[in-house]
């Protein structure tokens, strides 16, 4: 009987596994971003890699103290990047599965990412049943500090629902059919197609709420039944958003309607985050030039 | 910002602090069996606890060098038991969660344990919309190894779906109402209430089934769409059971129609386990005597 340890998003691990096995004659590279905390059925060993991406952690001088994901860090960033380089690959795609409801999230850095946008309007205009929304997850003024942003272009699919440690087949097939999409955008950008302008919807941050607590820190309540699984959909003032192991409800107090995303995710208890606080704004994207024209043979 | 440890099954643990801080007036004292598994968010630390409570573990001689779960069985014997004597708790009730779409499944030895088939009819009357159904796990010859085995009458409740390290408000609300349910049937059948004999439908073992691997070990497939979330349903020779990476289906070839559960259980990936096979069977719960009947004013 075999027992090896599955880790906690295997989905990614076993897809890096079978294009590891069969590559496209596509040029890309799988990587499995973080192989210590996969061996040991974990999201990170020390500090969780996907907010390691800063230029503090990156050229900062390497010590044997450092956490294994700052020098797994400076190991991406030195096959992938460096970040904000001319040498940096053109496009990072991350894969990623929640425990939320996320349908199909597609996470970019903001609305400036012309590539990432038209990849994004690509995937929608070929998968309408998915639903795919865009989350842009920058801030103002913040640093970018996920994998997919040491690239030139960065793009995560973000799957959900799917429980850590579980691989489920319909997720599983949707990622490997969105990736396989992706991979032929990519061919047709390079094969000179043009992209025409169009208007996005999309969602961005604008806070975080942490779940009720008691005053020694632990959870006094969990997401309300009525918040649990609607994530991308509008939460209006007045609204339940916590169920108090009391019995009683707690109330969104905001002033504007929000749009919750990450509703529930196991891996957010500990950084203090029920959900993600996100607004819709719709902006236009510019056309896409095209980057290298086929030679016309007329000229 | 408050950031403690989630525990992977937080349900019991958020429960047990909720008695520990109002008790009920019922004689009952809530346990947190693996309090350094929940503090370390894992199922355990060294060793299954919940397989650790067999004669080998719990009689052998203590030495520092044991499992931590070996000396917490030893412990819990101590509190609960000892394992089939006279001094046991009357009932342990164990509070349980999966990964896999068991709905509300109650787990007890044999259909030999009057008190919990009575237990389980209790509760299936009660609440006809849950379709609670009994899985009786003890296989023929097996010594039992759960922690609700050291009571005189042991029961758990199995709850699903719910992602490990998350705390539904939905599946905590069901387990709530389903013990206080319990304690309720304890103080009818404390009170004498009669309990007549009745034909009680339950699932018990037949094998189990791993995942299809690589000659490394690593998976090669997952849950076929068409069995996942399909616990307690008849599997057909020849249906499908898992999707192999490569795309083709693996089928069924039992003879005979099974009943799998524990579909895709996280947990169960280390223990090589997709699926449990269950065979549904029926049989005849005799009436439970009135063991303390109240006096008779004409006596």
């Amino acid at each position: 009987m075999s027992s090896l340890p599955v880790p906690r998003e295997p989905l990614r691990v076993y897809l890096a596994r079978h294009w590891l096995q069969a590559p496209a004659d596509f040029s890309t590279v799988p990587v499995l971003a973080n192989p210590a905390a996969t061996a040991a059925c974990r999201r990170y060993v020390d500090h969780d890699l996907n907010r390691t991406f800063t230029s503090s952690f990156l050229n900062s001088r390497p010590t044997p103290d450092d956490p294994y994901e700052v020098t797994r860090a400076r190991e991406l960033k030195q096959l992938l990047g460096p970040k904000a380089s001319g040498q940096a690959f053109d496009s990072v795609l991350g894969l990623h599965n929640t425990t939320a409801d996320m349908g199909t999230g597609l996470i970019a850095k903001s609305s400036h990412e012309v590539f990432a946008m038209h990849l994004c309007h690509h995937l929608q205009l070929q998968y309408p049943e998915l639903s795919c929304q865009v989350f842009l997850y920058q801030q103002s003024g913040e640093e970018s500090y996920n994998l997919d942003s040491v690239a030139k272009n960065g793009l995560a699919l973000e799957l959900g629902p799917q429980p850590q440690g579980v691989l489920r087949a319909d997720i599983f097939s949707r990622m490997r059919t969105l990736v396989a999409t992706v991979l032929d955008f990519i061919e047709l950008f390079n094969q000179g197609t043009a992209f025409p302008a169009f208007e996005m919807e999309a969602y961005r941050p604008v806070g975080v709420v942490d779940f009720p607590r008691t005053d020694a820190g632990n959870l006094a309540g969990t997401v309300h039944p009525q918040l649990q699984d609607r994530d991308f959909q509008p939460l209006q003032p007045g609204a339940p958003i916590f169920q108090m192991f009391s019995g009683e409800d707690l109330l969104y107090e905001g002033e504007s309607t929000v749009h919750p995303v990450f509703i529930n995710e196991a891996a957010y208890y500990e950084k203090g985050i029920a959900f993600v606080q996100t607004e819709k704004f719709t902006f236009t994207v510019p056309a896409m030039a095209v980057l290298n024209p086929a030679p016309s043979p007329a000229s």
